[in-house]
């Protein structure tokens, strides 16, 4: 599998790796999609080394994470490639794709949409495990063997719910302020609605509490790590921790979920904690 | 001294500290302006911590360092405040303020003008030294004898030029990819033109590799740190540290001046060094 039309937008030296941004043509996605990579000095040395990919949230791009989190400083010491992938596809044209910030452009929720007019570009899950993580493996030379998962806020939704649908794929896993119960909280609702239709019966199998309240055995029992601010605002409505806690409870995951008072949603928030969530990861891909 | 109408915008929790924005009206500027503050844990306990103030390049807010370039983890670590002023007046309405990117709004030069029409508002030297630093350090109880001053590209040529034009009142100074020489370059030129006439006798006195090449003794013994990218695509034009670098020489001041390979202009270059530059004020000002 090789990308296709891969285009290097921009370099920039970075703790002595590479940051870079792309654009490529996306069969899933039927459209020219971005991308962010942090290329370690041990990957630009030909290691085989992890993959950590960062799903990110509402409005935001591949630049976000890339920009706001600092995060290639722990990466740098820490051996591990970072993947940021942008967060819908961009110029499809659907009419009303760009008239809510909570839905269509910056708001693909990392599933393949099944209902039309959505379902011919909305396709988020099948581009990133299908075809984006799979040709970064290759491109870059990095160890598919070993790649971890985390995401904020609807990517920490994306990050657990794909995590938990393609078992064997990530080997380790983490959030900030994930949307945890998309069934039963606005922004899941509105999106479910519109990329996979009115009848709520399939919805479950993007709501990450469900799925790991079905779980016999932990699927990571090298334990999961979310972070959450109590000075989120959207944490009552929209984010239900709880839930997935109860949930990992049921299925005797491991769970180590941080409440942390005096944080709020942003990248603030991200950044006071995104070394311990690379060095989650690289506890257990770091072998 | 104390600040008008000082409006808090927005409050994050950060690395054990808080990141705050505000708003007031200044008495130099004539308008209000924006300024960002981390306010380091040890500070929120009431100890009265040093202040390292960064000034920002063309086109920035008090927000591009604040958001980009990871310093509140080192903040946090060794106890300063950190400052960052906005670049230039905003909303002033001069006539063609907005038509350049590299003059008049967000482009300040951390002067005073002296030229018309620009004398009325682009007072950036007489706000941040007489209004903004004094008013910051009572507000937040911090340490006005232990100040710190550092900064990037234009901001770079503020922080060399005011903490040689005002000798003592800030303990330790450094700078990235600093415009050194603006006398003889075209950003300095074009700013210097406008914002202190076509006469160039006065210009000498913003242009820190003049300003450093009269000094008769080092005034910043404990040395100067300067980082600069390789890859920075405005060094050869715009930016001749070289300059700087052989007047330090003259005055017998300590340079540390490290040149990068692989590095350019942006913040992915001082996000991997900024902690050096934290660590290397906490040398002189965490006494």
């Amino acid at each position: 599998m090789a990308f296709d039309r891969l285009e290097l937008l921009s370099e920039h030296g970075c703790f002595g790796g590479v940051q870079r941004f792309y654009r490529h043509a996306s069969h899933e996605i039927g459209l020219p999609m971005r991308f962010s990579v942090f290329l370690p000095a041990q990957a630009l040395a030909g290691q085989a080394v992890p993959l950590l990919t960062f799903l990110a949230g509402l409005t935001c791009t591949e630049e976000t994470f890339t920009m706001k989190a600092g995060a290639q400083r722990v990466a740098a010491e820490l051996g591990l490639a970072l993947l940021m992938p942008d967060t819908s596809p961009r110029g499809a044209g659907v009419v009303g794709e760009d008239q809510h910030w909570d839905f269509g452009v910056g708001a693909g929720f990392y599933l393949d949409a099944t209902h039309a007019p959505w379902s011919g570009h909305w396709r988020m899950e099948s581009y990133l495990l299908e075809e984006l993580l799979p040709e970064v493996i290759g491109q870059f030379g990095l160890d598919g063997d070993r790649m971890g998962l985390f995401g904020h806020s609807m990517g920490g939704h994306g990050a657990l719910t794909l995590a938990l649908r393609h078992p064997g794929r990530f080997a380790s896993l983490s959030a900030f302020a994930p949307i945890c119960a998309p069934t039963r909280c606005p922004w899941g609702r509105t999106a479910f609605t519109g990329y996979l239709g009115q009848e709520e019966s399939g919805w479950a199998e993007h709501d990450a509490s469900v799925l790991m309240g079905r779980q016999t055995e932990a699927p990571y029992p090298a334990g999961i790590l979310i972070d959450q601010g109590l000075d989120d605002r959207f944490l009552a409505e929209q984010l239900h921790p709880e839930a997935f806690e109860a949930a990992c409870v049921m299925a005797g995951q491991p769970l180590t979920l941080r409440r942390h008072a005096g944080y709020d949603h942003g990248y603030y928030f991200i950044s006071s904690f995104v070394e311990d969530h690379l060095r989650h990861h690289a506890a257990t891909l770091s072998r």
